[in-house]
């Protein structure tokens, strides 16, 4: 009888093996894809992409035991050599090759050069080849990236008792009224696509008190703006036992103080690829909704046309506003319009057509929506009531409210977005590996 | 200008800061929901349901400055007192009450006794209600090992160098053929709900050798049995460079390790909670498809039927069997037979109607499927032809193969199933929060 017993400990080195120092000037076997080929004549540069970077190897005509005329870019290969310090090369080694095994090969030639610094080719032709154009190293970095914000998302969540949950995409009725959504048969039902875990999220918390979940969702919005999606990650949290909204907006701040600390010291190398500086987190300036209008109004000579809402150039002056007056990145604006929020939103006491609710600017463009929610049964029957809207399809979310609920509020962050801005970025597709809009469903 | 620097911190307390000893004597705030009232004349105990557990707290006549009568389950409280050692309370602590604010209130009674150790209602009744099902703890924590085992998983690829990824689930074309899917309209389009992330895994295992993702699956099959879920959880992963297939089953073997620690060590109360004694995962025996069938056909004298697929009934005999024999929870059947494989699975050199793949049972159920893909353009494109198969849709998939692929295989693990067996239930659903099948789509 055989057994696994655990991982299948390779001999084959990765990087940072490699770059660790212990095995200098030894012989060292190693595997990756053939990055770039650079002949010089008796001696080439085989550049290796592997998980951690790019590798430096060196052919020697008669020292390695390889035919090079035999080996095409984009070929994988495992490879031995000896190890050696070269300052010029990426992390400051070399191999320089004994012996070349190949271990498969491409059968034509790359349709975009992958291996230059940045990619020229058009949005449209990177996205068409993106299972090819995201070996570049650059436009992996990006991804890696993404990883790193997510990853400290949830970390952050665990440490501070959130309970991870898993809501429903197929469901019988949109959380946040009847448009926008993508239909679909289910076993001769109708059934929706999920466009928020909001109703979910919101039932958990009367179990766990606190729940967040990480996971797309799905918007049948005919925008086709460089800030819009059709799927995307949307990071979720709801919080019991608020004071006030304040909390979640505390809570979100530490959050992302959490994430940049996290990509400062895990992610390094590709913030230093991409040339990315962090913004500061430390404090965050919150304003009310109608002041930051008029802020910018004054400040940028601009009309306020709609008294109700923000237009992106309104959200991008904030941005500039805080920047400039501020040095913030980031500004929480507060107090939206109740009209402009959803049922369950918590209205301002002090003055109901506003909410205890924000959004969050980074750089100008929102990435946060949040709020209180009503947690008092007939106080959300009211606002349903007052709205015209129907409680069909809803008993389940009621019943939680009916049995209980502590006073509490949440948000939900656009992952691709927060990527898109902390790149800089200008459209949201360089930051989604896989983008679904109005026109585009593959690949 | 107001700020906001980070979480802010409350004067109340968590079940984890009573139960460290440094409060005690002391006056601690604390919030909760009533979970049980339990009157016993001029004392009477008030159980709160906290995320970390119950906490009795203790109501005296005269002392306590609340009205009882007034108080009821399923309120939401925030309460004062002295926290005392209490060997009969859980945690060993109670809090002797001098305070009590009443945060929010239920209208109706609880339709079920969610305060019960063990809910009697049917596993239907408890799905219809489970925003308020779920409060009972032991339901509550069957959820809180489900994030363990989730988190775990993630935590280990990250440690063996695997990056994230976030794969669409609307796409053109299924992944594994076009049967079982769920069709939608996509402006206009034909669009399915993605069964797998497979081709997309595979596509990017050129790009970062290692690849995983945790996400929504979807798949239209019309089982109505206690382990079909149309709508599941897919731990997935997919790794270049390996020598075999084996490498795989090792990687899955490590995972399983990797998780059962954490939950010892993260997850001990709820383990404790719900009576579950963790498997042995230090060796799982592996054993090939046809050997198996006939090691119980001997050993329990049944009929092979038919000796291509396996049977419900015939991973229950094979779990039972690596379990007399070996003391095992797990075991690889390996070498499946190619036609009940898809197009990009591996064949076996020595065998081609055998394949490089394998299941992993765990308790008599499969909770695993995987194994070497095929990562050659030409033997791929002969593979779809010799099964009269279309590549239309495929041509971003294939490109990944013409442009080069390392040899490569992966796996995915039902995170619903492994939660199922792990705790002993005999539906998925008792360990799906909100689970899809033919006849449910709500909560």
């Amino acid at each position: 009888m055989e057994f696994l017993t655990g991982v299948n400990r390779k001999d084959t080195l990765e990087i940072s093996d490699l770059s660790a120092g212990e095995y200098l000037g030894k012989s060292v076997k190693v595997n990756g894809a053939v990055h770039t080929i650079r002949d010089m004549g008796t001696v080439a540069f085989i550049i290796l992409r592997k998980r951690e970077g790019l590798l430096q190897c060196v052919f020697e005509e008669g020292v390695t035991e390889f035919d090079l005329g035999a080996l095409k870019e984009a070929s994988t290969i495992e490879a031995e050599g000896e190890l050696c310090s070269q300052e010029k090369a990426p992390n400051g080694i070399e191999v320089r090759l004994k012996k070349i095994k190949v271990l498969s090969e491409p059968t034509e030639a790359m349709p975009i050069p992958i291996a230059k610094w940045k990619m020229t080719a058009s949005l449209e032709t990177l996205l068409d080849l993106r299972p090819i154009s995201m070996r570049n190293i650059r436009e992996r970095a990006k991804f890696k990236l993404q990883e790193g914000i997510i990853r400290g998302f949830r970390d952050f969540m665990y440490k501070e008792g959130f309970t991870e949950i898993r809501t429903p995409k197929i469901a019988a009725k949109g959380a946040e009224g009847g448009s926008n959504l993508f239909r679909l048969d289910y076993f001769n039902k109708k059934a929706v696509l999920s466009q928020s875990p909001q109703f979910y999220k919101q039932m958990l918390v009367g179990v766990f008190d606190r729940v967040y979940e990480a996971a797309p969702v799905f918007r049948a919005e005919k925008h086709n703006t460089p800030r819009h999606l059709n799927e995307y990650t949307s990071l979720d949290f709801e919080m019991g036992y608020i004071d006030s909204f304040e909390d979640i907006m505390a809570m979100e701040t530490a959050a992302l103080q959490y994430i940049m600390a996290l990509l400062e010291k895990e992610y390094a190398k590709e913030l230093k690829l991409l040339n990315v500086s962090l913004p500061r987190t430390d404090k965050i300036p919150t304003v009310r909704f109608d002041e930051a209008k008029k802020q910018v109004s004054e400040k940028y000579n601009r009309k306020i046309k709609n008294p109700y809402d923000l237009e992106p150039e309104e959200e991008v002056l904030i941005g500039r506003y805080y920047k400039e007056e501020y040095d913030s990145d980031f500004v929480f604006v507060t107090h939206y319009p109740s009209k402009k929020r959803p049922f369950y939103a918590m209205d301002d006491p002090a003055d109901p057509t506003f909410t205890l609710s924000f959004d969050l600017l980074f750089r100008g463009m929102e990435i946060t929506t949040g709020g209180q929610r009503i947690h008092d049964y007939q106080m959300l029957l009211e606002k349903i009531a007052a709205r015209n809207m129907e409680t069909e399809g809803m008993d389940c979310y009621l019943s939680a409210f009916k049995h209980g609920m502590p006073p509490h509020g949440g948000l939900g962050i656009g992952l691709e977005r927060l990527t898109m801005k902390l790149l800089g970025e200008s459209n949201v597709r360089e930051t989604t590996m896989f983008p679904r809009d109005l026109s585009r469903l593959e690949p």
